[in-house]
Protein backbone atom coordinates (compact mmCIF):
# COMPACT_ATOMS: atom_id res chain seq x y z
CA UNK A 1 0.00 0.00 0.00
CA UNK A 2 1.23 3.35 -0.94
CA UNK A 3 2.02 5.93 1.79
CA UNK A 4 1.97 9.32 2.13
CA UNK A 5 2.51 12.09 4.57
CA UNK A 6 0.39 15.35 4.80
CA UNK A 7 1.36 18.28 6.64
CA UNK A 8 -1.64 20.72 7.22
CA UNK A 9 -3.77 17.40 7.10
CA UNK A 10 -7.10 19.12 9.24
CA UNK A 11 -7.98 21.24 6.94
CA UNK A 12 -8.11 23.30 4.18
CA UNK A 13 -5.73 22.26 0.85
CA UNK A 14 -4.29 19.35 3.23
CA UNK A 15 -7.38 18.08 4.15
CA UNK A 16 -8.52 17.80 0.48
CA UNK A 17 -5.32 16.07 -0.74
CA UNK A 18 -5.15 14.05 2.06
CA UNK A 19 -9.12 12.88 1.33
CA UNK A 20 -7.75 12.52 -2.19
CA UNK A 21 -5.17 9.75 -1.24
CA UNK A 22 -7.18 7.96 0.79
CA UNK A 23 -10.02 7.53 -2.11
CA UNK A 24 -7.47 5.96 -4.27
CA UNK A 25 -6.42 3.52 -1.86
CA UNK A 26 -3.22 4.97 0.00
CA UNK A 27 -2.81 5.06 3.53
CA UNK A 28 -1.87 8.75 4.92
CA UNK A 29 -0.07 9.79 7.95
CA UNK A 30 -1.61 13.23 8.57
CA UNK A 31 0.63 16.35 11.01
CA UNK A 32 -1.48 19.00 11.92
CA UNK A 33 -1.50 21.17 15.20
CA UNK A 34 -5.54 20.02 15.30
CA UNK A 35 -6.23 16.36 15.71
CA UNK A 36 -7.73 14.52 13.65
CA UNK A 37 -11.00 14.23 11.80
CA UNK A 38 -13.54 12.14 13.36
CA UNK A 39 -12.85 8.32 11.64
CA UNK A 40 -9.52 8.93 10.45
CA UNK A 41 -8.30 5.23 10.20
CA UNK A 42 -4.91 6.62 9.55
CA UNK A 43 -1.88 7.67 11.44
CA UNK A 44 -2.16 10.94 12.64
CA UNK A 45 0.66 13.32 14.34
CA UNK A 46 -0.57 16.27 16.01
CA UNK A 47 1.95 19.21 16.65
CA UNK A 48 2.63 22.75 16.13
CA UNK A 49 5.28 23.00 13.54
CA UNK A 50 5.95 26.47 14.61
CA UNK A 51 8.41 24.94 17.55
CA UNK A 52 11.17 22.55 17.61
CA UNK A 53 9.42 20.25 19.12
CA UNK A 54 6.58 20.17 17.04
CA UNK A 55 9.25 19.77 13.80
CA UNK A 56 11.34 17.09 15.49
CA UNK A 57 7.56 15.17 16.98
CA UNK A 58 6.63 15.10 13.03
CA UNK A 59 10.30 14.26 11.26
CA UNK A 60 10.38 11.61 14.38
CA UNK A 61 6.67 10.23 13.95
CA UNK A 62 6.39 10.23 9.96
CA UNK A 63 9.14 7.24 9.68
CA UNK A 64 8.06 5.34 12.70
CA UNK A 65 4.37 5.31 11.20
CA UNK A 66 5.48 4.39 7.52
CA UNK A 67 8.25 1.73 8.39
CA UNK A 68 10.88 4.39 7.67
CA UNK A 69 9.24 4.47 3.07
CA UNK A 70 7.16 7.01 1.89
CA UNK A 71 5.97 7.05 -1.43
CA UNK A 72 5.24 11.02 -1.05
CA UNK A 73 5.06 13.90 0.87
CA UNK A 74 3.29 16.96 0.51
CA UNK A 75 3.57 20.22 2.74
CA UNK A 76 0.78 22.15 2.84
CA UNK A 77 0.56 23.57 6.81
CA UNK A 78 1.06 27.06 6.60
CA UNK A 79 0.08 30.36 8.85
CA UNK A 80 -1.31 33.28 6.91
CA UNK A 81 -0.61 37.12 7.11
CA UNK A 82 -1.18 37.88 10.35
CA UNK A 83 -0.36 40.45 11.92
CA UNK A 84 1.94 40.41 14.88
CA UNK A 85 2.64 37.00 14.50
CA UNK A 86 6.17 37.28 12.29
CA UNK A 87 7.79 34.36 14.37
CA UNK A 88 5.21 31.74 14.58
CA UNK A 89 4.25 32.28 10.53
CA UNK A 90 8.38 32.23 9.74
CA UNK A 91 8.99 28.60 11.54
CA UNK A 92 5.93 27.29 9.96
CA UNK A 93 6.05 28.28 6.40
CA UNK A 94 9.72 27.67 6.36
CA UNK A 95 11.17 25.80 8.66
CA UNK A 96 7.93 23.53 9.37
CA UNK A 97 8.82 22.79 5.35
CA UNK A 98 13.01 22.33 5.10
CA UNK A 99 13.34 20.32 8.53
CA UNK A 100 10.51 18.10 7.28
CA UNK A 101 11.79 17.54 3.65
CA UNK A 102 15.49 16.95 5.12
CA UNK A 103 14.05 14.81 7.96
CA UNK A 104 12.09 12.89 5.80
CA UNK A 105 14.49 12.54 2.58
CA UNK A 106 15.65 9.69 3.45
CA UNK A 107 12.41 7.87 3.59
CA UNK A 108 11.64 8.80 0.45
CA UNK A 109 14.65 7.51 -1.25
CA UNK A 110 13.68 4.32 -0.46
CA UNK A 111 10.76 4.80 -2.56
CA UNK A 112 10.48 4.06 -6.26
CA UNK A 113 9.42 7.28 -8.30
CA UNK A 114 9.16 9.36 -4.57
CA UNK A 115 7.16 12.67 -4.61
CA UNK A 116 7.59 15.63 -2.93
CA UNK A 117 4.81 19.07 -3.36
CA UNK A 118 5.23 21.92 -1.06
CA UNK A 119 2.70 24.54 -1.12
CA UNK A 120 3.93 28.06 -1.74
CA UNK A 121 1.84 30.78 -2.94
CA UNK A 122 1.43 33.40 -5.50
CA UNK A 123 1.71 36.17 -2.91
CA UNK A 124 6.02 35.57 -3.67
CA UNK A 125 5.55 37.57 -6.94
CA UNK A 126 2.42 40.04 -5.90
CA UNK A 127 3.83 41.45 -2.96
CA UNK A 128 6.01 44.40 -3.14
CA UNK A 129 8.36 45.91 -0.11
CA UNK A 130 8.89 42.57 0.65
CA UNK A 131 12.59 42.98 3.10
CA UNK A 132 15.63 41.36 0.98
CA UNK A 133 17.37 40.59 4.01
CA UNK A 134 14.41 38.85 5.41
CA UNK A 135 14.38 36.80 2.70
CA UNK A 136 17.80 36.06 2.50
CA UNK A 137 18.05 35.33 6.69
CA UNK A 138 15.46 32.91 5.96
CA UNK A 139 17.37 31.13 3.66
CA UNK A 140 19.49 30.70 5.93
CA UNK A 141 17.32 29.93 8.41
CA UNK A 142 17.88 32.63 10.80
CA UNK A 143 13.57 32.83 11.40
CA UNK A 144 14.42 34.77 14.51
CA UNK A 145 16.12 37.49 12.71
CA UNK A 146 13.99 37.59 9.93
CA UNK A 147 10.60 38.20 12.56
CA UNK A 148 12.65 41.09 13.72
CA UNK A 149 13.24 43.09 10.64
CA UNK A 150 9.61 42.32 9.37
CA UNK A 151 7.95 43.34 12.41
CA UNK A 152 9.04 47.15 11.35
CA UNK A 153 7.14 47.04 9.02
CA UNK A 154 4.07 46.92 11.10
CA UNK A 155 0.91 47.14 9.60
CA UNK A 156 2.27 45.46 6.67
CA UNK A 157 4.33 43.13 8.77
CA UNK A 158 1.69 40.11 7.95
CA UNK A 159 1.65 40.00 4.48
CA UNK A 160 5.39 41.04 4.03
CA UNK A 161 5.73 37.68 6.43
CA UNK A 162 3.62 35.51 4.41
CA UNK A 163 5.67 37.14 1.34
CA UNK A 164 9.12 36.66 2.52
CA UNK A 165 8.08 32.94 4.21
CA UNK A 166 6.96 31.60 0.62
CA UNK A 167 9.72 33.44 -1.39
CA UNK A 168 12.28 31.80 0.70
CA UNK A 169 10.65 28.40 0.97
CA UNK A 170 9.98 28.04 -2.76
CA UNK A 171 13.81 28.82 -3.16
CA UNK A 172 15.08 26.22 -1.02
CA UNK A 173 12.59 23.72 -2.57
CA UNK A 174 14.10 24.66 -5.80
CA UNK A 175 17.83 24.66 -4.60
CA UNK A 176 17.43 21.13 -3.18
CA UNK A 177 15.23 19.42 -6.05
CA UNK A 178 18.05 19.17 -8.61
CA UNK A 179 20.72 18.43 -5.70
CA UNK A 180 22.01 14.65 -5.79
CA UNK A 181 20.36 14.46 -2.64
CA UNK A 182 16.75 15.04 -4.97
CA UNK A 183 16.75 14.52 -8.27
CA UNK A 184 19.99 12.55 -8.13
CA UNK A 185 18.06 9.78 -5.72
CA UNK A 186 15.41 9.69 -7.87
CA UNK A 187 12.84 12.12 -5.86
CA UNK A 188 10.61 14.72 -7.42
CA UNK A 189 10.15 18.06 -5.41
CA UNK A 190 8.14 20.48 -6.99
CA UNK A 191 6.29 23.62 -5.68
CA UNK A 192 2.27 24.55 -6.17
CA UNK A 193 1.51 28.18 -5.57
CA UNK A 194 -1.96 29.07 -5.82
CA UNK A 195 -3.75 32.22 -5.46
CA UNK A 196 -6.59 32.74 -3.36
CA UNK A 197 -8.47 29.09 -2.36
CA UNK A 198 -11.59 29.69 -0.27
CA UNK A 199 -9.94 27.55 2.86
CA UNK A 200 -9.78 28.42 6.28
CA UNK A 201 -7.02 30.21 6.50
CA UNK A 202 -8.62 32.41 3.52
CA UNK A 203 -11.78 32.89 5.15
CA UNK A 204 -9.68 34.08 8.71
CA UNK A 205 -8.35 37.28 6.55
CA UNK A 206 -11.45 38.06 4.95
CA UNK A 207 -12.91 38.02 8.35
CA UNK A 208 -9.94 40.21 10.17
CA UNK A 209 -7.79 43.15 9.46
CA UNK A 210 -6.66 42.34 5.98
CA UNK A 211 -10.15 41.64 4.51
CA UNK A 212 -10.20 44.56 2.19
CA UNK A 213 -6.67 44.02 1.22
CA UNK A 214 -7.67 40.59 0.30
CA UNK A 215 -10.68 41.50 -1.36
CA UNK A 216 -9.36 44.38 -3.73
CA UNK A 217 -6.74 41.54 -4.75
CA UNK A 218 -7.28 41.32 -8.62
CA UNK A 219 -7.44 37.89 -9.83
CA UNK A 220 -8.33 37.78 -13.48
CA UNK A 221 -11.40 34.99 -13.65
CA UNK A 222 -13.01 36.79 -10.87
CA UNK A 223 -13.40 33.87 -9.04
CA UNK A 224 -11.30 32.11 -6.03
CA UNK A 225 -10.42 29.00 -6.50
CA UNK A 226 -11.44 25.51 -4.29
CA UNK A 227 -9.06 23.27 -2.22
CA UNK A 228 -10.47 20.25 -4.17
CA UNK A 229 -9.57 22.00 -7.48
CA UNK A 230 -5.69 22.90 -5.82
CA UNK A 231 -5.62 18.96 -4.58
CA UNK A 232 -6.03 17.80 -8.38
CA UNK A 233 -2.70 19.58 -8.68
CA UNK A 234 -1.27 17.67 -6.29
CA UNK A 235 -2.39 14.64 -7.25
CA UNK A 236 -0.61 15.46 -10.59
CA UNK A 237 2.37 16.42 -9.29
CA UNK A 238 3.09 13.39 -7.17
CA UNK A 239 1.91 10.83 -10.20
CA UNK A 240 4.44 9.49 -12.82
CA UNK A 241 3.50 12.80 -14.77
CA UNK A 242 6.05 14.75 -12.67
CA UNK A 243 8.72 12.35 -13.28
CA UNK A 244 10.49 14.96 -15.55
CA UNK A 245 9.44 18.03 -12.91
CA UNK A 246 12.01 18.84 -11.38
CA UNK A 247 12.15 21.95 -8.87
CA UNK A 248 8.92 23.81 -10.88
CA UNK A 249 7.05 26.28 -9.59
CA UNK A 250 3.53 25.41 -10.72
CA UNK A 251 1.13 28.58 -10.37
CA UNK A 252 -2.56 28.11 -10.07
CA UNK A 253 -4.13 31.56 -9.23
CA UNK A 254 -6.92 32.71 -11.53
CA UNK A 255 -4.37 34.86 -13.36
CA UNK A 256 -2.94 37.00 -10.67
CA UNK A 257 0.79 36.76 -11.37
CA UNK A 258 0.26 37.17 -14.96
CA UNK A 259 -2.08 39.84 -15.51
CA UNK A 260 0.82 41.72 -12.22
CA UNK A 261 4.15 40.24 -13.85
CA UNK A 262 3.66 39.32 -17.22
CA UNK A 263 7.07 40.08 -18.56
CA UNK A 264 8.85 40.01 -15.56
CA UNK A 265 9.39 35.65 -16.19
CA UNK A 266 10.23 34.06 -18.23
CA UNK A 267 13.42 36.31 -18.42
CA UNK A 268 16.69 36.17 -20.34
CA UNK A 269 19.73 34.76 -18.04
CA UNK A 270 21.37 37.86 -16.70
CA UNK A 271 24.94 38.35 -17.66
CA UNK A 272 26.28 38.52 -14.39
CA UNK A 273 25.24 34.94 -13.69
CA UNK A 274 27.06 33.90 -16.34
CA UNK A 275 29.86 32.59 -14.41
CA UNK A 276 27.89 30.86 -12.81
CA UNK A 277 26.23 29.26 -15.43
CA UNK A 278 29.51 27.90 -17.08
CA UNK A 279 30.46 26.75 -13.90
CA UNK A 280 27.80 24.53 -13.25
CA UNK A 281 27.57 23.44 -16.86
CA UNK A 282 31.22 22.59 -16.50
CA UNK A 283 30.63 20.24 -13.36
CA UNK A 284 27.46 18.94 -14.65
CA UNK A 285 29.04 15.76 -16.10
CA UNK A 286 30.87 14.55 -13.50
CA UNK A 287 27.54 15.55 -11.35
CA UNK A 288 25.43 13.17 -13.43
CA UNK A 289 23.59 16.57 -14.46
CA UNK A 290 23.68 15.88 -18.48
CA UNK A 291 21.06 13.98 -19.96
CA UNK A 292 22.08 10.86 -22.31
CA UNK A 293 21.30 11.04 -25.49
CA UNK A 294 21.04 8.34 -28.24
CA UNK B 1 -17.69 15.42 -30.36
CA UNK B 2 -14.96 17.74 -28.73
CA UNK B 3 -12.78 19.33 -31.68
CA UNK B 4 -9.53 20.49 -31.55
CA UNK B 5 -6.86 22.25 -33.49
CA UNK B 6 -3.31 21.39 -32.88
CA UNK B 7 -0.16 22.93 -34.56
CA UNK B 8 2.93 21.05 -35.42
CA UNK B 9 0.70 18.05 -35.51
CA UNK B 10 2.96 15.78 -38.11
CA UNK B 11 5.53 15.40 -35.66
CA UNK B 12 7.31 15.69 -32.09
CA UNK B 13 5.00 17.29 -28.82
CA UNK B 14 2.63 18.11 -31.66
CA UNK B 15 1.85 14.71 -32.97
CA UNK B 16 1.92 13.19 -29.58
CA UNK B 17 -1.04 15.57 -28.50
CA UNK B 18 -2.64 14.34 -31.55
CA UNK B 19 -2.73 11.09 -31.16
CA UNK B 20 -3.87 11.57 -26.94
CA UNK B 21 -6.82 13.61 -28.03
CA UNK B 22 -7.59 11.18 -30.73
CA UNK B 23 -7.29 8.14 -28.49
CA UNK B 24 -9.88 10.31 -26.00
CA UNK B 25 -12.29 10.09 -28.53
CA UNK B 26 -11.74 13.77 -30.06
CA UNK B 27 -11.69 15.19 -32.95
CA UNK B 28 -8.63 16.63 -34.24
CA UNK B 29 -7.73 19.12 -36.87
CA UNK B 30 -3.90 18.87 -37.61
CA UNK B 31 -2.05 21.96 -38.92
CA UNK B 32 1.45 21.60 -40.33
CA UNK B 33 3.82 22.08 -43.04
CA UNK B 34 4.45 18.71 -43.70
CA UNK B 35 1.32 16.17 -44.75
CA UNK B 36 -0.59 14.33 -42.28
CA UNK B 37 0.33 10.71 -41.28
CA UNK B 38 -1.11 7.78 -42.94
CA UNK B 39 -4.65 7.09 -42.59
CA UNK B 40 -5.23 10.21 -40.38
CA UNK B 41 -9.03 10.63 -40.88
CA UNK B 42 -9.63 14.10 -39.53
CA UNK B 43 -9.02 17.10 -40.59
CA UNK B 44 -5.51 18.46 -41.83
CA UNK B 45 -4.51 22.09 -42.99
CA UNK B 46 -0.92 21.69 -44.73
CA UNK B 47 0.54 24.99 -44.04
CA UNK B 48 4.05 26.76 -43.61
CA UNK B 49 3.34 28.90 -40.67
CA UNK B 50 6.72 31.11 -41.32
CA UNK B 51 4.40 32.72 -43.65
CA UNK B 52 1.63 35.08 -43.78
CA UNK B 53 0.10 33.32 -46.49
CA UNK B 54 0.57 29.91 -44.19
CA UNK B 55 -0.44 31.57 -41.36
CA UNK B 56 -3.74 32.38 -43.35
CA UNK B 57 -4.55 29.51 -44.31
CA UNK B 58 -5.07 27.67 -40.67
CA UNK B 59 -7.02 31.07 -39.21
CA UNK B 60 -9.44 30.51 -42.42
CA UNK B 61 -9.26 26.73 -42.36
CA UNK B 62 -8.98 25.34 -38.98
CA UNK B 63 -13.26 27.48 -38.14
CA UNK B 64 -13.97 26.20 -41.36
CA UNK B 65 -13.36 22.30 -40.24
CA UNK B 66 -15.33 23.18 -36.86
CA UNK B 67 -18.17 24.55 -37.87
CA UNK B 68 -16.60 27.79 -36.18
CA UNK B 69 -16.37 26.26 -32.62
CA UNK B 70 -12.95 25.07 -31.16
CA UNK B 71 -12.79 23.14 -27.61
CA UNK B 72 -9.36 23.26 -27.90
CA UNK B 73 -5.83 24.93 -29.28
CA UNK B 74 -2.23 23.47 -29.06
CA UNK B 75 0.48 25.42 -30.34
CA UNK B 76 3.29 23.12 -30.66
CA UNK B 77 4.84 24.40 -34.14
CA UNK B 78 7.99 25.71 -34.22
CA UNK B 79 11.48 25.81 -35.08
CA UNK B 80 14.41 25.01 -33.37
CA UNK B 81 17.24 26.94 -33.10
CA UNK B 82 19.51 26.66 -36.72
CA UNK B 83 21.83 29.34 -37.89
CA UNK B 84 20.95 32.16 -40.73
CA UNK B 85 17.12 30.86 -39.89
CA UNK B 86 16.23 33.84 -37.91
CA UNK B 87 13.58 34.94 -39.80
CA UNK B 88 11.53 32.05 -40.47
CA UNK B 89 12.52 30.80 -36.72
CA UNK B 90 10.54 34.29 -34.95
CA UNK B 91 7.97 33.88 -37.68
CA UNK B 92 7.11 30.40 -37.15
CA UNK B 93 7.33 30.72 -33.12
CA UNK B 94 6.11 33.92 -32.60
CA UNK B 95 3.80 34.81 -35.55
CA UNK B 96 2.76 31.24 -35.66
CA UNK B 97 1.56 31.67 -32.41
CA UNK B 98 0.04 35.00 -31.66
CA UNK B 99 -1.68 35.47 -35.26
CA UNK B 100 -3.71 31.80 -34.90
CA UNK B 101 -4.54 32.82 -30.97
CA UNK B 102 -6.10 36.20 -32.33
CA UNK B 103 -7.67 34.41 -35.34
CA UNK B 104 -9.09 31.54 -33.45
CA UNK B 105 -10.67 33.21 -30.20
CA UNK B 106 -13.68 33.30 -31.56
CA UNK B 107 -14.15 29.68 -32.34
CA UNK B 108 -12.74 28.91 -28.87
CA UNK B 109 -15.41 31.71 -27.31
CA UNK B 110 -18.20 29.43 -28.52
CA UNK B 111 -17.44 26.78 -26.22
CA UNK B 112 -17.67 26.60 -22.75
CA UNK B 113 -14.67 26.05 -20.89
CA UNK B 114 -12.05 25.51 -23.87
CA UNK B 115 -8.34 25.88 -23.29
CA UNK B 116 -5.45 27.16 -25.42
CA UNK B 117 -1.88 25.64 -24.78
CA UNK B 118 1.39 27.47 -26.36
CA UNK B 119 4.12 25.70 -26.53
CA UNK B 120 7.37 27.79 -24.91
CA UNK B 121 10.88 26.62 -24.04
CA UNK B 122 12.95 26.39 -20.51
CA UNK B 123 15.52 27.75 -23.10
CA UNK B 124 13.68 30.85 -21.83
CA UNK B 125 15.02 31.33 -18.97
CA UNK B 126 18.20 28.85 -19.30
CA UNK B 127 19.58 31.25 -22.27
CA UNK B 128 22.23 34.31 -21.76
CA UNK B 129 23.22 37.39 -23.80
CA UNK B 130 19.67 37.33 -25.99
CA UNK B 131 19.15 40.93 -26.95
CA UNK B 132 16.55 42.73 -25.04
CA UNK B 133 15.72 44.79 -28.31
CA UNK B 134 14.97 41.83 -30.52
CA UNK B 135 12.66 40.67 -27.49
CA UNK B 136 11.09 43.68 -27.61
CA UNK B 137 10.79 43.95 -31.10
CA UNK B 138 8.61 40.64 -31.65
CA UNK B 139 6.55 41.45 -28.65
CA UNK B 140 5.30 44.31 -31.54
CA UNK B 141 5.43 41.35 -33.94
CA UNK B 142 8.47 43.42 -35.94
CA UNK B 143 9.87 39.98 -36.76
CA UNK B 144 12.19 41.56 -39.73
CA UNK B 145 14.07 43.89 -37.42
CA UNK B 146 14.02 41.43 -34.94
CA UNK B 147 15.93 38.75 -36.93
CA UNK B 148 18.54 41.30 -38.05
CA UNK B 149 19.61 42.16 -34.73
CA UNK B 150 20.02 38.74 -34.08
CA UNK B 151 21.53 38.11 -37.38
CA UNK B 152 24.39 39.89 -36.12
CA UNK B 153 25.04 37.71 -33.52
CA UNK B 154 26.64 35.07 -36.06
CA UNK B 155 27.19 31.84 -34.65
CA UNK B 156 24.81 32.19 -31.69
CA UNK B 157 22.36 33.82 -33.88
CA UNK B 158 20.42 30.23 -34.12
CA UNK B 159 20.00 29.70 -30.24
CA UNK B 160 19.39 34.05 -29.19
CA UNK B 161 16.86 33.39 -32.30
CA UNK B 162 15.00 30.94 -30.68
CA UNK B 163 15.15 31.70 -26.81
CA UNK B 164 13.96 34.93 -28.28
CA UNK B 165 10.91 33.99 -29.96
CA UNK B 166 10.09 31.54 -27.08
CA UNK B 167 10.49 34.45 -24.48
CA UNK B 168 8.63 36.66 -26.45
CA UNK B 169 6.00 33.96 -27.37
CA UNK B 170 5.19 33.49 -23.74
CA UNK B 171 5.01 37.03 -22.55
CA UNK B 172 2.28 37.78 -25.56
CA UNK B 173 0.14 34.48 -24.43
CA UNK B 174 0.53 35.40 -20.73
CA UNK B 175 -0.91 39.15 -21.43
CA UNK B 176 -3.33 38.19 -23.54
CA UNK B 177 -4.68 35.24 -20.97
CA UNK B 178 -5.58 37.81 -18.22
CA UNK B 179 -7.73 39.95 -20.99
CA UNK B 180 -11.57 40.21 -21.40
CA UNK B 181 -10.97 38.32 -24.07
CA UNK B 182 -9.48 35.46 -22.82
CA UNK B 183 -10.01 35.08 -18.61
CA UNK B 184 -13.36 37.20 -19.03
CA UNK B 185 -14.54 35.08 -21.84
CA UNK B 186 -13.94 31.91 -20.04
CA UNK B 187 -11.03 30.77 -21.91
CA UNK B 188 -8.11 29.29 -20.41
CA UNK B 189 -4.74 30.35 -21.76
CA UNK B 190 -1.46 28.78 -19.93
CA UNK B 191 2.43 28.43 -21.73
CA UNK B 192 4.06 24.60 -21.28
CA UNK B 193 8.05 24.91 -21.05
CA UNK B 194 9.84 21.87 -21.64
CA UNK B 195 13.26 21.01 -21.58
CA UNK B 196 15.13 18.67 -24.10
CA UNK B 197 13.01 16.51 -25.23
CA UNK B 198 13.80 13.70 -27.55
CA UNK B 199 12.13 14.93 -31.07
CA UNK B 200 12.84 15.10 -34.75
CA UNK B 201 13.62 18.75 -33.43
CA UNK B 202 16.24 17.87 -30.89
CA UNK B 203 17.47 15.32 -32.32
CA UNK B 204 18.52 17.79 -35.83
CA UNK B 205 20.23 19.69 -33.49
CA UNK B 206 22.02 16.99 -31.76
CA UNK B 207 23.12 16.10 -35.23
CA UNK B 208 23.65 19.56 -36.05
CA UNK B 209 26.84 22.32 -35.45
CA UNK B 210 24.70 23.02 -32.01
CA UNK B 211 24.84 19.07 -30.84
CA UNK B 212 27.98 19.87 -28.71
CA UNK B 213 26.20 22.82 -27.44
CA UNK B 214 23.06 20.85 -26.40
CA UNK B 215 24.71 17.55 -25.26
CA UNK B 216 26.52 19.62 -22.48
CA UNK B 217 23.49 21.49 -21.67
CA UNK B 218 22.44 20.88 -17.76
CA UNK B 219 19.83 18.23 -17.26
CA UNK B 220 19.41 17.29 -13.49
CA UNK B 221 17.73 14.28 -13.56
CA UNK B 222 20.56 13.28 -16.30
CA UNK B 223 18.04 12.54 -19.07
CA UNK B 224 16.12 13.92 -21.04
CA UNK B 225 12.05 14.04 -21.58
CA UNK B 226 9.88 12.14 -24.20
CA UNK B 227 7.08 13.76 -26.31
CA UNK B 228 4.18 11.68 -24.92
CA UNK B 229 5.17 12.71 -21.10
CA UNK B 230 5.28 16.12 -21.97
CA UNK B 231 2.00 15.70 -24.29
CA UNK B 232 0.44 14.28 -20.62
CA UNK B 233 0.95 17.83 -19.42
CA UNK B 234 -0.72 19.38 -22.44
CA UNK B 235 -3.89 17.13 -21.87
CA UNK B 236 -3.87 18.20 -18.03
CA UNK B 237 -3.76 21.40 -19.08
CA UNK B 238 -6.68 21.17 -21.68
CA UNK B 239 -8.82 19.35 -19.19
CA UNK B 240 -10.92 20.99 -16.21
CA UNK B 241 -7.69 21.34 -14.09
CA UNK B 242 -6.75 24.15 -15.58
CA UNK B 243 -9.82 25.95 -14.75
CA UNK B 244 -7.84 28.12 -12.26
CA UNK B 245 -4.97 28.32 -14.10
CA UNK B 246 -4.25 31.31 -16.35
CA UNK B 247 -1.30 32.43 -18.22
CA UNK B 248 1.11 30.39 -15.85
CA UNK B 249 4.04 28.85 -17.41
CA UNK B 250 4.40 25.35 -16.51
CA UNK B 251 8.37 24.47 -16.85
CA UNK B 252 8.81 20.73 -17.15
CA UNK B 253 12.56 20.29 -17.72
CA UNK B 254 13.89 18.16 -15.73
CA UNK B 255 15.06 20.54 -13.26
CA UNK B 256 17.50 23.26 -15.74
CA UNK B 257 15.52 26.28 -14.93
CA UNK B 258 15.70 25.26 -10.88
CA UNK B 259 19.25 24.36 -11.36
CA UNK B 260 20.54 28.00 -13.28
CA UNK B 261 17.97 30.52 -11.66
CA UNK B 262 16.88 28.81 -7.95
CA UNK B 263 16.35 32.39 -6.95
CA UNK B 264 15.17 34.54 -9.85
CA UNK B 265 12.13 33.29 -9.49
CA UNK B 266 9.12 33.79 -7.72
CA UNK B 267 10.82 36.75 -6.65
CA UNK B 268 8.97 39.97 -4.48
CA UNK B 269 7.19 42.70 -6.75
CA UNK B 270 9.62 45.18 -7.76
CA UNK B 271 9.20 48.68 -5.88
CA UNK B 272 9.33 49.95 -9.84
CA UNK B 273 6.29 48.16 -10.44
CA UNK B 274 3.93 49.45 -7.84
CA UNK B 275 2.64 52.86 -9.41
CA UNK B 276 1.56 49.95 -12.60
CA UNK B 277 0.29 47.38 -9.85
CA UNK B 278 -1.86 50.06 -7.87
CA UNK B 279 -3.45 50.77 -11.16
CA UNK B 280 -4.29 47.23 -12.35
CA UNK B 281 -5.96 47.30 -8.77
CA UNK B 282 -7.71 50.33 -9.24
CA UNK B 283 -9.70 49.18 -12.70
CA UNK B 284 -9.94 45.47 -11.29
CA UNK B 285 -12.98 46.09 -9.93
CA UNK B 286 -14.70 47.77 -13.18
CA UNK B 287 -13.09 45.13 -15.13
CA UNK B 288 -14.32 41.97 -12.95
CA UNK B 289 -11.01 41.24 -12.16
CA UNK B 290 -11.59 40.66 -8.50
CA UNK B 291 -12.70 37.61 -6.92
CA UNK B 292 -16.36 37.49 -5.31
CA UNK B 293 -16.15 36.01 -1.87
CA UNK B 294 -19.19 34.83 0.45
Amino acid sequence: MRMYAVTGAASGMGAAVAARLRSDGCRVIGVDRDGPPADWPDPWITADLSTPQGRRAAVDGVPAACDGALDGLVLAAGLGPGVRREREIVEVNVLGATELLDGLRPALAKRDGAKAVVFGSNSTTSTPLVPRRAIALLGRGETGRAAKILARRRALSGPLAYAASKIAVSRACRERAVSSEWAGSGIRLNVLAPGPVLTPLLQAQLDGETGKQVRSFPVPIGECGTADHLAEWVMLMLSPAADFMVGSVVTVDGGTEALLRPRDWPSRLPLRQMPRMLWTMYRAPARGQVARYR
